[in-house]
C-alpha cells in the first residue's frame, strides 16, 4: 500500500504552460490550422505530459501482464485455461501478434508472469511475480483479496517503473488471460452501470448462446460480491483480475512518472478505468490506440472518455493496438519537431 | 498513350492461390480467428499482389505531385496560389507536414513538379516533369486537353517506375496544389453522380459562404465542360488537376508492377477513382489509410469502395495519411511473417 500510496501522491496534472506554447507552435507550422487533426492534439498532450514542446518517444516498451481467472471454470472462455501459459513462454521468443507487429515500431515486450495458474519454465524470459496462482472463481467470491488487489497494482507499478528507469519513454499496456473478457467486463459493467448483458462480446470466440451465459455469470459475480463501484480497488479485487491491475499499476506509474502511456483494447480500457478511478490524473496521460471489436468496447471507451484512433476490427488483445499506435505517436513528435513554421519558411499568409 | 496503354494492359488481378494459402496461414496462427481484423485482409492482400505469403514492405516511398489550377482565380481556395510553389520547394527540405511524418516509418519521398505555375529553383530537389504552369481555368472550358492528361497519367507512371525499378516495394500517393480539393470534388461529383453542394467543403478552410461560392463553381465548371462520366481521361482532362493525373498514374504504375499503394485522403480518393475507372483492377492494389475530415471524404471513399483504418480528423493532404499507415502495412507484414501457427507453437485447440 505504500507504494501504492506515494504513486498515487506523485502524480499531477499536465504542464498546462508548456502545452500553451506547444499549441502555438502546432498551429503556425506550415498547414492549414487544425489540419492534421489529432495529431496535432497529441504532439500538444505529450508537451503537457514530458514539460517539453519538442517531446521524444524514442524508447518504447509494452508490458503484457499474465494472469489466469478462477471464474474459467463456470465455462465463460472458448479456449483451454492452459493456453494462457503455453502463450505467455510464446511472447518472450518473439511469436505472438503483439511482438510481431511491434517490429513495425522497434518496440520491446516486457512478459509478466502476475498470476498465471501454472509454473513457468525457469529462464524462458518472463518476469517472474506470480501473486498467485490465477484469481479465485468471482461467481462464487471475489476474485482476490484486497491485499492482492493492491499487490496486483504495485507489481504494474515496479515492472514499469523499472522500465521507465532503464528509459523507457512511451509505454503500452497489453495481457494474455483465458477469461479475462469476463473480468474486463464485470469491472465496465460495475464502473458504468451497465447491464452486464448489454456489454458481454465474445471475447475469443463465443457462440450466442455461450455469450448468454457468460453475461449470466457475470451479473452472478456482481450480485455475489456486491462491488463497491466508488472504490475502485475494491472492484478491482472482487470482479477483477490480477494483470487487469498489473496494467492499471503501470499506467499509474507512467503517470507517477510523466510518461505517456498507450491504453489497448478492452481489457486495457477496463485497467485504464480502474487506474482513472483510482487518481483521476492518469486520464492525461492516456493515449487511445484502436477501437475493440468487442462488443462493449464502444460502451467502454466512451465511459474512460477516450476515442479511439484506429478502426480496424482488433479484439487480440496483447497490446496489440497499442504496438499499431506508437509509430502515429512517434509520428506527432516528429510533426511537432521538424515541421517549420511559416515564420520560419518565410511565408506569410 | 503508348505508355498508358502498355501499362494498362501489364494489369491484372491478385493471386487467389496465394491469398488462399497466406489465408489459411494467417487463419492458423496463434490468435483466435479473425483477432487481427483487418490487419489479416492486408497480408493477405499483400500475399495476393506480391505473389508471395511471405510479403515484405521494406522500401517506401511516398510520390508527391504538385500543381496548380486555373480555378484559383475564381476565388476557391483560402490561400495564395503561391502557396504551391513555396511549399513545393520545403518538400525536399523535408519540413513538411508528410515529410516528418513519414520519418516514424523510414518512408522516402519524392516531389514532382508537374505542374507548378511557377518555376521552381534549379537544384531544388524537386524532379522537374512539368506538363504546363497549372492547369488552365476549368469554370470557362476544360482544365486540360485530352493529350496532357493522359501526359500527366504517364508523368505519375514514369515515376513511380523509376521508384519501383529502384527498388521501392511500398508507394503512397500525396499531392500538394492550392485549389485542388476543387478539381477533386469535380472529379467526385461526375464519376458518383453527386450534386457538388452536398461534397464540397472547407478545403485548408473557407468559409460557408465561401464554400457555397465555391459549390457554385464546381457547377458552373460541370456545365460548362460536360465530361462524360464514363470515360475517366475525358473527367481529369476536363474538371481535374495535373497532379491527380499524376497520382492516378502512379497508381497504374503500382498496379503493373504488382506493388501496393496506398491512397491518402480526399485528393488521393478522387486520383484513385480515375485510376480505377481506367484499369478496374487497381482497386485490387490499393490501400486506404484514413478518413479525410474534408465533407465529400466518406462519400468518396464509399464510392471507390475502400474504408479508411485512421480517424484522426486530417485533411492536410500531402500523403500524411498515406504516411501514418505504412506502419501498419509493415505489422501486418511481420504478423504473417513472425507469427508461428497452432501447430509450429505446439498448442493444439
Amino acid at each position: 500500500m505504500k507504494l501504492l500510496q506515494k504513486t498515487i501522491d506523485m502524480i499531477s496534472g499536465l504542464d498546462n504552460e508548456v502545452m500553451e506554447k506547444a499549441r502555438v507552435r502546432v498551429d503556425n507550422l506550415i498547414k492549414p490550422p487544425k489540419s492534421l487533426g489529432r495529431l496535432e492534439d497529441i504532439a500538444v498532450q505529450l508537451a503537457g505530459i514530458t514539460r517539453n514542446i519538442h517531446p521524444v518517444v524514442d524508447n518504447k516498451a509494452i508490458i503484457v501482464m499474465a494472469a489466469d481467472h478462477g471464474v474459467y471454470e463456470e465455462g465463460v472462455a472458448g479456449n483451454p485455461q492452459a493456453v494462457t501459459v503455453m502463450q505467455t513462454m510464446n511472447f518472450p521468443r518473439g511469436v505472438t501478434g503483439v511482438c510481431t507487429l511491434a517490429k513495425a515500431s522497434g518496440a520491446k515486450i516486457v512478459t509478466v508472469d502476475i498470476g498465471v495458474k501454472a509454473d513457468l519454465e525457469a529462464g524462458c524470459g518472463v518476469l517472474m511475480r506470480k501473486i498467485k496462482y490465477g484469481t479465485d472463481n468471482m461467481a462464487k467470491g471475489p476474485a482476490m483479496t484486497r491485499e492482492e488487489a493492491i499487490k496486483a497494482l504495485e507489481v504494474g507499478i515496479e515492472v514499469a517503473t523499472d522500465e521507465i528507469k532503464k528509459g523507457v519513454n512511451l509505454l503500452g499496456t497489453g495481457e494474455m488471460g483465458i477469461g479475462n473478457t469476463t473480468a474486463s467486463t464485470a469491472i465496465i459493467a460495475v464502473l458504468g452501470g451497465f447491464d452486464p448483458k448489454e456489454i458481454t462480446g465474445r471475447g475469443a470466440g463465443l457462440s450466442p448462446e455461450e455469450i448468454q451465459h457468460k453475461a449470466k455469470v457475470i451479473e452472478k459475480a456482481i450480485i455475489a460480491n456486491m462491488p463497491n463501484a466508488s472504490d475502485a480497488i475494491d472492484v478491482l479485487s472482487k470482479v477483477g483480475g490480477l494483470e487487469i491491475g498489473g496494467m492499471a499499476g503501470v499506467m499509474l506509474a507512467a503517470a507517477a512518472n510523466r510518461i505517456p502511456v498507450v491504453v489497448d483494447g478492452y481489457i486495457s480500457t477496463a485497467a485504464a478505468l480502474i487506474a482513472v478511478e483510482i487518481a483521476p490524473n492518469v486520464k492525461n496521460y492516456l493515449i487511445p490506440s484502436h477501437a475493440s471489436a468487442e462488443v462493449g468496447g464502444k460502451k467502454a471507451s466512451e465511459l474512460l472518455g477516450v476515442q479511439p484512433m484506429i478502426y480496424m476490427d482488433l479484439c487480440l488483445g496483447e497490446g496489440s493496438g497499442a504496438a499499431l499506435v506508437f509509430p502515429i505517436i512517434e509520428a506527432a513528435c516528429h510533426m511537432i519537431n521538424s515541421m517549420i513554421t511559416f515564420e520560419e519558411a518565410g511565408i506569410s499568409i
